[in-house]
């Protein structure tokens, strides 16, 4: 029997910033949710885009050069390879998707790095 | 400059049931939105799992032997080569995820049945 996962309520299973939590997958790619407050850390993927779209709050996606505001219900894909930064004011959450074989801090390995197996639990 | 989408308003470009528009892409997969009523046809997609998130509304999605009923905010993914109905029975909502490749009556052509053409429109 196929069980549904409540979207919003996934939310809960997210304790800390910056810590994304796998919560549905669909091909070779992963749907998370997370939490974030202040930035990540600039970063790129090589071979992968990333989607992210805002449940609660803002989120900004500063690019080099530019920045993209997202408000709650927006969407955006970050283009692979391009370097980016998320940075929320104040506390946002986030839908990612992403391929199943993504680290969400890319190229970069920080303090903020997440292990699979820490985004299933 | 990348630009956002706003999932809550790409409904607007939604003007029959059962005719997803596509709204978004990341790497090979595409967000779609529809709204549906009634119900498809049995089908399946023997190389593609499809996810179904709805936003408004209720969608029961029959399988063979049993069904499973999404509220709104629940999401569910159809594994590869299971065949399925979905079936609302007042308006509904939804987002879909599923290949760029992925006809969204699957084996089945009905008169329903959309190119993709006429959901990137």
């Amino acid at each position: 029997m196929l069980e549904t996962t409540h979207l919003l309520k996934s939310f809960d299973r997210v304790t800390d910033y910056w810590s994304p939590k796998v919560i549905g997958r669909v091909n070779d790619q992963y749907l998370k949710v997370a939490k974030v407050k202040g930035e990540l850390v600039w970063h790129a993927h090589a071979e992968e885009d990333e989607l992210f779209l805002v449940i609660k709050g803002r989120l900004r996606i500063e690019f080099e050069g530019h920045a993209v505001d997202l408000d709650e219900g927006d969407m955006l894909t970050v283009p692979r390879g391009v370097r980016h930064n998320p940075v929320a004011e104040e506390e946002c959450w986030v839908v990612l998707i992403e391929p199943v074989s993504t680290k969400h801090t890319g190229d970069v390995q920080t303090e903020r790095t997440r292990t699979l197996e820490e985004q299933l639990r």
